[in-house]
């Protein structure tokens, strides 16, 4: 398209942009109107989509990192006839597609964003999967990231750029849309672009500052970064918020209205525009299938025998590689204790190592499962944290992603509270449309890190550092929502209700407590979330009393979880709940079962307290 | 000290690194060795501090960022004679306060330390705090971060990188500890110390590069930073890991792990010694005293105005301000929606602007109170959860810190999913020792504002972004760990727990109820943690049920507090819970409150269910 044209298609977007945030009565059009031009280019001259067939595998992808200039996006969806006028102006109205923040509600949007700082290291894993998974070369696919330039202060966008290089991700465009304006006020550099070109410089990117108004400049920055080789590029453009709109142009105080008299703005505009954009169309490229049923050989391990649940981990997920081609891993920089090492070894072209950069390797793996893949990211639980944005916003993005935590609570041992995860089912179980497992043995956890990817949605894992017994048969069966009874009569008093470590010190309780004449029924509650309503509820019945033991704090975790079971207005039992509720120091791991009060005695002594006297 | 001297020193920092792991079993001699020389000259020629007086306020700062060296930290102390041998062969026993990881446990440091890439940004914040608030001359104090190569990968470390730039922080010093390998093998740069060097000098650091084995250079490097002005410095030094024995010097799979043979390991090094190092003691310098008590002139609102939670909290913020002189706020570039803003008009020489970095807020805020301020560092809910690592460290810092999450929920309305906080009770209820607080009203959230810095640990307040009206006369007093009975009377027969926004929801649905003949008690559970279980217990008892309700996903909110209350094996309710169950789209706020059914048409209903047919 030509220069006079992109600038007219400019102006549309513009006007498209006003057009959808004053029927909204809300959203950010002066942030859209800055990125227009760079857009209006983009979508002319070098987006090769489908967007009859967003599943194309030729295609490019768009992230609007700066998830909040969605009125841009719909306008050019709009452009490229894939939503009618009339969606429109739907924008931010109940039942519309066209929410606030970009979601992948849109067939057309791979992750949604508005958490900012997200969107480069989600195109980081598009561009991952893209190059090394479906061994595209730059010029059959691109990842275009559009970024705001406040958002340049989050540090997830440098680990993006630190892998992005790393990766040599040439496939891999990001423009920078340097309107100097936060929300606030300015930001911390301003229009000054080579703040930003020296630091992605450094990163070993590829830069190029333009005026990001000028379509002659914007065609051929993308020329020059489609035609960069070896390393991705950041092209660093300088443009003016609101443009356009002489009373909001690059002003204070006007982040996220809008504008106050949209029917001015767009006459100021040169009215609306009903230009169709002919996108070029996606090459036709061959990406290999990859199969999802292979034969799988899961790893069996001896009942009796000890084994670190986290070993059964990195067993059972070579295994799975092996027999799945979908399943990819990525490693947060622990993999020798995380036991990922095992599938790296077996499967080395599906295996990522994120270094110790856990934005990043949660933001690779969503963006490797927008395009199909089945990801398994593991580092330990206490440092998965550091993504919980990501996680948050994973699940926005209709993400399904296999989380995996390893070095859970005080039974680390000497390591310290730094290093234990203490908080992990809490958080995760707070994310919509988790799944939360934690396994208390060998077999179990085989079974179950196969078993997660078949869930939609984010599903946590969660593993042992040191050896636990294995107490079930390869054989068994462990469905996700159910639970396994360890004891079980008729006759039980009281009901033992654990998961992962504490699954051993509650069988030594009820052993103990079996020989004081009080019968103990003891559940292995593996699958925390969805927990197992029924078998809780039967045993609250039979025993009156349960007693909730788990190696976390007391909130949010394997206590609340069974609560949950109870919480449509049927019957409660009573509970006392054990867990960790002191800040914890170095001991031995048996040292520190005792000292959180999470161990057989305390379990017993709980136990004996709701059952009662011996009969 | 002389060179020769130095030298022998670093090798009495190796010796005792390898002697206390030994002793412990477990630990990071290799990560303690190959800092041992950087370490040595920085203890006996630049670091100005006086161990009996850790207190003292010319002393400088050391942030073992790297945590996990640990050993070197201790035979640091050992060598300025703070702790005895003896001590140092406690490494990581039970009851010793030599931790895995550094903790405030011991008096002189400043923060835990152990998830990588959070020291540098404590630092940060410890700077700001000397500099901007105390008024300290670089030449006073300095702070000096040791970094681990490895944890250069964070981009939380970038955060802190551009932090320190945009606030001139010459007083800051990292000294990077480049020993090449990670945990599980190289790291990406290995030793191309020019590739961070580029880094750190395109975010405006000074840099020098340097062997970090060699006195000289060492020495000589410490001097020029310390006489560089206007920015900060970062020292690059080559290493080696596990330097001085050649059985574990710049090998892999050796990290975390004791020495082998640990004599040998010692004889190689030369064997014991019982160096004492005169360290410098720090300069007399002066630090304004800042008064805590002046005269409190809270806002006032009049019961009935409609008022937001998150305008009372900034306007409470600027009061709690102009009476207490130690009151510092930070904001990530959105104090203009969560008010805080307000404080930074009246004091803005206690305002520091973080912009979209929400690692660096939290961390800025943990330095700063460390030196004794009391921060309060606010953002959108949601985008606290970027900074969950931190909160965690921060508990094990043993930070008194108070963070403020505006828009909360559903209840924001159009924007979408991707800006409600809906997991942030359940993070924060997590947290070990934390305070959890969600007003319903202004004069409330005033009070609660300036209650929460009175409280030890982390506290957080939960604001929300839309207008509700007064509730409570300004007079009114709200302990936290308390509650409010907003409707009740003898006969009530179901109790309706409610916070926030969904209090007024609550009320509706009361007054709807009464008419209908079912006498409804509504208690405003302002205080989620610590939770009011005398309350809740006698409620439960009088009317038998409750309803709880909570503008949050299901797990680990709301619901899950009031449980608690009955966690101590007495008899518990029945409970119906609602909550925040789908994945919200945009819509205005009473249509979410609707589409979730926390409404008070969805809490009728459920009320009905648990009190029965009206008598």
């Amino acid at each position: 398209m030509q220069d006079h044209l992109l600038s007219e298609l400019g102006q549309q977007l513009r006007v498209d942009s006003v057009r959808a945030a004053a029927a909204a009565g809300s959203g950010h059009p002066t942030s859209s109107m800055s990125a227009a031009d760079l857009m209006a280019v983009l979508l002319a001259n070098h987006l090769r989509y489908d967007f009859e067939q967003p599943g194309h595998p030729g295609n490019d992808h768009l992230v609007f990192s700066k998830g909040h200039a969605s009125p841009l996006l719909y306008s050019l969806f709009k452009a490229a006839g894939a939503i009618s006028d009339e969606e429109l102006l739907t924008f931010r109205k109940l039942g519309s597609r066209l929410e606030g923040h970009p979601t992948p509600r849109l067939p057309w949007v791979d992750v949604a964003t508005g958490s900012l700082g997200q969107g480069l290291p989600v195109g980081v894993g598009l561009a991952l999967a893209r190059k090394r998974l479906e061994k595209l070369d730059k010029a059959d696919s691109r990842v275009w990231v559009l970024c705001g330039d406040s958002e340049l202060a989050e540090g997830s966008v440098w680990e993006a750029a630190e892998h992005a290089c790393y990766e040599h991700l040439d496939n891999l465009i990001a423009i920078i849309d340097v309107n100097r304006l936060g929300q606030r006020g300015p930001t911390r550099h301003e229009w000054d672009l080579g703040a930003y070109a020296r630091r992605f410089h450094a990163f070993g990117w590829h830069t190029i500052e333009i005026d990001g108004h000028d379509p002659t400049a914007i065609d051929r920055a993308y020329g020059e970064a489609a035609s960069t080789i070896g390393r991705p590029t950041a092209i660093i453009a300088r443009t003016v918020k609101g443009r356009g709109v002489a009373s909001v142009e690059n002003r204070e105080g006007l982040h996220g209205k809008p504008l106050p008299d949209a029917e001015e703005a767009i006459a100021e505009l040169g009215g609306p525009r009903e230009m169709a954009v002919p996108v070029l169309g996606p090459p036709e490229v061959s990406v290999a299938p990859r199969s999802r049923e292979g034969s799988l050989s899961l790893p069996r391990f001896e009942p009796g025998e000890d084994v670190a649940t986290r070993d059964a981990f990195g067993q059972a997920l070579a295994a799975l590689g092996s027999a799945r081609g979908d399943v990819v891993v990525l490693d947060g920089e622990v993999g020798d204790s995380t036991r990922a090492e095992l599938f790296a070894k077996e499967h080395p072209e599906r295996f990522f190592e994120c270094f110790i950069a856990e934005q990043q390797l949660v933001a690779a793996a969503v963006g490797i499962q927008a395009r199909g893949w089945t990801p398994y990211a593991s580092t330990f639980a206490a440092f998965l944290t550091r993504a919980y944005d990501f996680v948050r916003m994973a699940a926005v993005s209709r993400a399904d992603l296999n989380l995996v935590g390893s070095h859970a609570g005080v039974a680390i041992g000497e390591d310290g509270p730094s290093q234990m995860g203490l908080e992990d089912l809490a958080a995760f179980r707070a994310v919509h449309g988790s799944t939360v497992l934690y396994p208390c043995d060998a077999n179990q956890t085989a079974h179950l890190t196969a078993a997660m990817a078949e869930e939609s949605g984010i599903r946590y894992l969660r593993t042992t550092r040191g050896k636990t017994p294995v107490l079930y048969p390869a054989s068994e069966s462990f469905p996700i929502g159910g639970s396994k009874l360890v004891r079980a009569t008729d006759e039980d008093r009281v009901t033992i209700v654990a998961a992962g470590v504490t699954v051993h010190e509650a069988i030594a309780a009820a052993d103990r407590l079996a020989e004081e004449g009080i019968p103990a029924r003891v559940i292995d509650l593996y699958s925390v979330k969805p927990v197992d309503a029924r078998t809780l509820r039967e045993a609250a019945e039979l025993t009156g009393g349960l007693v909730t033991v788990e190696d976390h704090h007391p909130e949010g975790g394997l206590g609340d979880a069974v609560l949950e079971a109870f919480g449509d207005g049927s019957p409660a039992p009573r509970t006392i709940r054990l867990a960790v509720r002191d800040m914890p120091v170095s001991a031995t791991p048996a040292q520190q079962l005792t000292a959180a009060g999470i161990d057989a005695e305390a379990i017993a002594a709980a136990a004996r307290q709701l059952a009662g006297p011996a009969r």
